[in-house]
């Protein structure tokens, strides 16, 4: 399993991806999940992948490949798309290209066609975007309103994101709110595990402000599950107890 | 969907039960989902149920018309099995019946046969139990190391669990921390929903000392709500922003 987070904030975008994968819990190994494409002042395109790894790393290299244009002899690719909705576009038909390619296949396998990916970034004069791209090709779009998307493993680190993280939320608190979500889904899912990688872009900077990788007894982030464990323990015990009785009919 | 955790304690045994059904988000209705099985003295029986609504219903009205019994001629039923694992095992027997009824239909319907149950309790000279009963009808149960049990809607209540629930943790403060998973669940998923039902059972006691409905509006429930969202809020914040700086290569 995975998890990977994406926040688009008015300051601009953050995202987090871990590296664990695992076909069963006796083949467990690491891989990058967080991708980069960037040409800094041109163009910062992150793309965050979670399902099946031999799909994503399949549409990974199909997008490194190049795929027809729908409007152009040249082949489309993540370093000459013109926006972020067709950089979408782009990674949705790779995904569909790698369905038709091997979902029958895997069907037959009993094994289900499972990706799902994040793509955030921003290209030169264009808005600074992140989409949801599903299985099926389709995508979505965070938006103030629901400045954040996941996918993966994501309903044990959502709701410290449902809380905490707004539009407005400071660019590097809400970083720093995707570690907790991420700590969250890791304390509760062997599946999601360390090394993570982050990257954060600001608006309209047109060049990644961080890349980092957090590997295991990172002093920082040991430090933020540290804090975040016993202020949680001191929060559940200040909180006094049910004064509830059993009312008599 | 459901939210249901079951805790079972040094101290005793403590159930906590949301009552939202819903079949799509159009169709939202409050149905009782914890149902006490109780003969004061003699034994103390919880029941909660998650899955389909039909499904759960019509277990429960086979448990309380009584099953044929396996050793015997008598119907048997929550108030005379002779132990928290036969209660299990009836359990277990009823799922299996109304599989047996109605899976096919469903599955016709594409329908899941989707249900789940946890079970606690004590008989008079027994031990306290806790089962969580799957829809094969076979059932697990709670351990000194494993001490919580969930069904339904899960994964977003999980981590503060995890953290904060042991064998020898307090049973009101463990009531305690249950609603606080019930918060997050609810926060998280409109398919969770007040008004809960809580039950504690202190082992050995033979009546459940706490049978209590938390209506919306509930002044403590809301009060914890409050706290727990500030001191979330007080934590993050306080936690200092992440330092980290891309590595130049």
């Amino acid at each position: 399993m995975t998890y990977c987070v994406g926040l688009l904030l008015n300051e601009g975008l953050a995202m987090i991806a871990d590296t664990r994968t695992n076909a069963g819990v006796d083949n467990v190994a690491s891989f990058r999940k967080l991708h980069m494409f960037e040409q800094p002042g041109e163009r910062v395109i992150a793309l965050a992948s979670s399902g099946n790894l031999s799909i994503t790393q399949s549409v990974l290299s199909l997008l490194n490949e190049g795929m027809p244009s729908p409007d152009s002899d040249e082949l489309e690719t993540l370093h000459n798309v013109p926006t972020m909705f067709r950089a979408a576009q782009l990674v949705g038909r790779a995904v569909r290209e790698i369905y038709r390619v091997d979902a029958l296949s895997l069907e037959e396998h009993n094994m289900r066609f499972d990706v799902a990916l994040l793509l955030g970034g921003q290209i030169k004069g264009r808005r600074l975007r992140l989409f949801m791209i599903y299985a099926a090709g389709n995508f979505i779009e965070a938006t103030p309103d629901t400045p954040f998307l996941q996918i993966g493993e994501t309903k044990y680190g959502k709701p410290i994101l449902d809380r905490a993280v707004r539009y407005s939320t400071d660019l590097y608190d809400a970083l720093k709110i995707g570690l907790i979500s991420v700590d969250s889904t890791m304390r509760s899912n062997l599946a999601v595990g360390l090394p993570l990688d982050l990257m954060v872009l600001k608006r309209d900077a047109m060049r990644a402000e961080l890349t980092f990788r957090v590997e295991a007894g990172d002093p920082y982030f040991e430090d933020l599950r540290n804090r975040w464990s016993e202020a949680l323990r001191a929060t559940h015990q200040a909180i006094p107890k049910p004064p509830y009785t059993t009312r008599k009919v």
